[in-house]
């Protein structure tokens, strides 16, 4: 369904939306037979919600694809993620709160090492520690080139993420590191006609970037790569007709919410209780909330079983503060499935619940994976929720006669 | 989900792939309230390994399509049937062994009987004998024409397929055969520009055949039809990294794997038995293999309820040789319904199964159509097997960051 149509049969209601997404969510079994880690959860709360809810799994992008998590929430967000494709050093910017607009271009930077002759002894510049970066970016956000503004921030240890602000850039652009020693960085070249100034700024930065470093050695010189402009995503105001709001802790998701015209608030702080604060302060403010626990994903990328099924437990004992909300809408799910035996993000569906007093309900009392599907959302796109959770909130009518 | 994405995230990965297609596995029950084909057959082995795996339903073109083992198979191998269409003429040429290539135009030919004023008196020559066609092709195959080869092999009765092979021709002609008595039959004629000079090229031969059937009465002159060429297939080496093989005893799916890029592997007999040998013999040679049983459709099309049950039966048999071999991924499922009952192929979506260790199990106690409708594969596109397989056998990498 594309926007065009959908646009057309917003109207506007007094209802609330919370869309509650756990990252990597899904799971497998630890054993053959065995619960995986939102099944082994004791989770009252979710489960009570179940009983009112519609429940089904999402499959971000496309059977068998393990997304990122740059696709998976936009996806979760209501876009097609293979339409809006955010580049990587896009969400590497984003991922250190950049907030970049139609006039950003971003990349992933790093430190790396040349000899007398400008030739790569180490690409990574012996992984200098990231308090040494941090004054190295210093001296960069001093360069001055004529017609941008480049701006570059400390990620963690020799890498940085590089935005150049100006009219008219082009993200078409081949990229410096030739992952190999022995020979000169390559200069960026356009790999079309519109990108041929923007190289040359590239490069220009580049060189003043060498020369200024040059007796910082190893940190003597600068790459960059994944050249990239963000999508021009449609916002969920013209879309939707919502007024939303993100609530996140980690750079990279409030980016993501922020392309899709969601407002970031304030955080007092990176537990799951100051979020839900947060959810609680802003609740006459918004009529659309994504929260983003961060934590599942993280325990499910480390392995651990044990402490996702504890971090599912946590969010499962702050339901009731969500619920004493009174919303119309709520979905809990996830942007893909990390399951702490595989120590990665994964392809599976990911188990989710529509509640609303509108959904027909599945009567399942169990918020699970084998649970969800039997549920009557079935195996569906992720970014079929949202028009889902539309309808249940009362923003979509009727089309046509 | 375009290959050109796809391809981008394919890694390598020391893993292998069975796909077990039971050609027209799907079944219906012969009375009411009964059981199907494959849920009244007695399958312990394919049970044991439900429990362990993804079940679900697979339709091959599209809701109510009763596709032909043409699309079936493309489908199931991962091409959208509807953009990669094979004709008819270049199926039956498939189906005795021709190995198409570009630059081949393969037809379907059939002798027929002219009067003496040239005027068709039995467009199927009085369905004469298979081995007297036999004799009349070795005469057709002395016939030159400049600049292309032509080769015609015996299908059944007067039935024969046609292949032309040179260089740019093009499909788009007209059929000869006008479907009545009494009128002669028409001339090739180019739908389009680029085909006048294989109308031509047709038109000769099928001249130069009337001249040399003159006096083989009832089988006096030839009619051609079905004109195609084989569509370009990106092959499985390029859009899944695979190297594949195909186990066949019949020749148009032996075709349709060739077209694929997969190797058909030489199989000692045409018994299940023989083919499984073949897949035990070459399991080192290569990591994804087609596997083909050709009886349960058989059985099907014939109306042979119990003995498709019988068949499957024999299938279930073998799984324990299959699984000796320590596959990564096991894929079982058909390529299309042939319910007994109905004694041909139908629309009815297929049973499948998709065992991995990494699969997220159904616990699923059985493997059948009902039983698969629990199944966490839910109902999909056929097309959408082979991601879900290549990402089980670690063959796909995460997208994006």
């Amino acid at each position: 369904m594309d926007f065009e149509f959908l646009k057309k049969l917003i109207v506007p209601a007094d209802t609330r939306i919370v869309l509650l997404i756990m990252d990597g969510l899904g799971g497998l079994p630890r054993e053959p037979g065995g619960k995986t880690e939102l099944e082994a959860a004791h989770t009252p709360n979710l489960d009570a919600l179940a009983i009112q809810s519609s429940l089904g799994l999402t499959i971000p992008v496309a059977p068998g694809i393990t997304p990122g998590s740059g696709p998976g929430h936009l996806a979760i967000f209501g876009y097609d993620p293979l339409q809006y494709e955010i580049g990587r050093g896009a969400l590497e910017a984003l991922g250190v709160d950049f907030e970049l607009g139609p006039d950003d271009l971003a990349a992933r930077g790093n430190f790396c090492t040349l000899d007398a002759d400008g030739l790569i002894v180490d690409r990574r510049a012996g992984r200098i520690g990231t308090e040494i970066t941090r004054e190295l970016i210093e001296s960069l956000n001093t360069i001055k080139i004529e017609g941008v503004e480049v701006t570059t921030r400390t990620i963690k240890e020799h890498r940085f993420a590089f935005v150049m602000h100006g009219a008219n850039l082009d993200d078409s652009l081949t990229e410096m590191d030739p992952q190999k020693t022995g020979i000169a960085p390559n200069p960026v070249k356009p790999l079309r006609k519109e990108a041929e100034r923007t190289a040359a700024l590239v490069n220009e930065y580049a060189e003043k970037a060498r020369n200024l470093l040059a007796d910082k050695h190893p940190a003597n010189a600068i790459m960059l790569r994944g050249f990239a402009k963000c999508p021009l995503l449609p916002t969920y105001s013209e879309i939707f007709g919502l007024k939303a709001a993100a609530i996140a802790v980690n750079g990279m998701y409030k980016g993501v919410a922020r392309l899709a015209g969601m407002q970031v608030l304030p955080v007092d702080g990176v537990t799951l209780d100051a979020e839900f604060s947060a959810l609680e302060k802003y609740w006459n403010d918004y009529d659309f909330f994504f929260l983003h626990v961060k934590q599942t994903d993280s325990a499910g990328e480390d392995g651990g079983f044990d402490l996702k099924v504890r971090v599912i437990e946590e969010v499962d004992a702050l339901i009731p503060r969500l619920m004493a909300l009174n919303p119309d809408v709520v979905i809990v799910g996830g942007d893909h499935s990390s399951p702490a035996i595989l120590k990665t993000h994964s392809w599976h569906p990911v188990p989710t619940l529509l509640y609303s007093k509108l959904v027909r309900p599945d009567g399942i009392t169990e918020f699970g994976e084998r649970a969800c599907l039997k549920g009557s959302l079935g195996i569906l796109p992720a970014k079929d929720i949202m028009p889902i959770a539309l309808a249940n909130a009362g923003r979509i009518t009727k089309w046509s006669a």
